[in-house]
């Protein structure tokens, strides 16, 4: 959480100027985003988001995540939604950075998600992968199956300063995963970070989703598991299959599973598990003592890994055959 | 900048029902202030600021800070103001700190002041000093005069690591300031650090003054000084006439002067820069290199104490005889 990117009131004033959004009366620069500056903007027409994009992001991918959005917004899923600016651009450059302005999405993600939580984003991630029908911009998962080697190469030597026993776990996962993953699955457009923290309800109620800066093309089922890491294990790790199982029905409440999907689903959990443990552990290596963020624990998904490889089937997960 | 306490959205929608505010919309921890956590949150009312006061505020001065920024905001000071909760409180307990809410200040502060901006902050700065009139809770000066030696013994055997020539200034200047010091002043409330990212504008008005937690009672005449510090020195350190003229003349819009406090100010204007520059040096030794603050330059305070030695009267910041 920081603010890389300092930005002078004179830059932004006009900055605003180039907007149909009145005059500047506040920003603050917030403490959220791990890999973007944000600021919170009021104008004399409401409160947005300012977004500058820092070193870590693809320029070339930002049409995409606009766009995106854009579309997500117009197709029933609440999201910020980008402004666009008199030239028409919803993409501009302030302070030497590209730069977006979005609407301001009310709401604050569930520190503790209940089963009630799980299941108003399993019929969220369902109405996203059915809203993205029609987006025709394309982006390549660049952390899935292919990206997880060249990742672990990168960091491989230094591995046990981890977890002693990370290399053996690694190696070996990334040969089944190579030799088992699953093709032809239901592919389109997936979240594919949808962690509590980009989630936001008020109340009981989900009033949106956030942070669409790793969303790809990929199989619907891969972003099922995703969430099912990001929001069924408890803090002692131990997956908790109410949670689980009300992910999933509401999930299916919007859209229904394949049986390839459903098939393929533990896979697909281990392989999550890999991209969030590889991600995290080259962070953990990687980060300097000094730096303005905390890198997350690899061990959380060593855990989630050694979870999904017992698994047998979807039932572990909650969804049996009476669910239909 | 930093949040240091991470609040949870049960407890903050719990604290929330505390006060007649509706409901918890949002909330996200901003990337200001150095001694405090703050939140901008957004309820069914309104947007506030949330302050979670953290270890270097005397909570035993809270009450005095919530009270004077009460009792300027209803006597024409444009401030934050506390909001008190349903038990007629303006201070509370939120996640194990003392927490208060206070109204949302729209503006922002100038990055490059002007000299409009100087006068606009006379003018805000005698407002206060009047509007102070009639508040009986009192605060010292901690870092006032009697405070100034003790803070400079906890460092001074390190002095030498700030700038090679820090001791002889601090000692020769600590000893004619103590000799020399002016009592009797005009005394009242003063804010004690007004400087610019603690003074609001939209476009070019002020919209509001921020931060009391250095308030406290001494004389007018020094706030006076430590705002000429604060607002009419350029990035090179010149002392740009124009803009204490600017702000002189438009503190007298509101207030005079009397001939005892200006023939004071070149003194105040020393002590002052005496003041930053020991806080600033003793937290340039103490701040932990991987701190979430930085810390400020004490040089700079170095060559404003020096330009303040050489004043020889008003004048030199602008105010002359036919000022009256």
């Amino acid at each position: 959480m920081a603010v890389y990117t300092e930005v002078s009131d004179e830059e932004l004033a006009s900055f605003i100027t180039s907007y149909d959004l009145g005059d500047l009366l506040s920003f603050k620069g917030i403490a959220e985003g791990v890999e973007n500056t944000n600021y919170i903007v009021h104008t004399s027409k409401g409160p947005f988001i300012l977004t500058l994009y820092e070193k870590r992001v693809e320029v070339a991918d930002l049409p995409f995540y606009l766009g995106l959005m854009e579309h997500l917004a117009a197709h029933g899923v609440s999201c910020p939604t980008p402004v666009r600016n008199a030239a028409g651009e919803n993409l501009s450059t302030l302070s030497g950075r590209p730069a977006a302005l979005v609407t301001f999405l009310e709401g604050f993600w569930p520190r503790r998600p209940t089963p009630d939580h799980c299941a108003a984003v399993g019929r969220a991630m369902a109405t996203m992968h059915l809203g993205c029908e029609g987006f025709t911009m394309r982006r390549a998962n660049a952390l899935g199956l292919d990206g997880w080697r060249p990742l672990y190469d990168r960091f491989k030597l230094r591995a046990s300063e981890v977890s002693t026993d990370l290399s053996g776990l690694v190696e070996t996962e990334l040969a089944f995963l190579e030799a088992n993953w699953p093709r032809d699955l239901p592919e389109g457009i997936i979240h594919a970070d949808l962690f509590p923290d980009n989630v936001f309800f008020i109340g009981d109620e989900l009033s949106g989703l956030i942070d669409f800066y790793f969303a790809c093309n990929d199989a619907f089922a891969y972003d099922v598991a995703v969430s099912l890491n990001a929001w069924c294990f408890e803090k002692d790790l131990s997956f908790n299959i109410t949670k689980g199982r009300a992910f999933l029905r509401g999930y299916e409440e919007v859209r229904k599973l394949t049986p390839t999907e459903r098939a393929a689903l533990p896979i697909l959990a281990r392989g999550s598990a890999m991209r969030f443990l590889l991600t995290r552990a080259y962070d953990w290596l990687n980060t300097p003592k000094d730096a303005l963020v905390t890198p997350k624990n690899p061990a959380d998904y060593i855990r989630r890994l050694r979870f999904h490889q017992g698994v047998r089937s979807i039932a572990d997960y909650g969804l049996n055959g009476t669910d239909k």
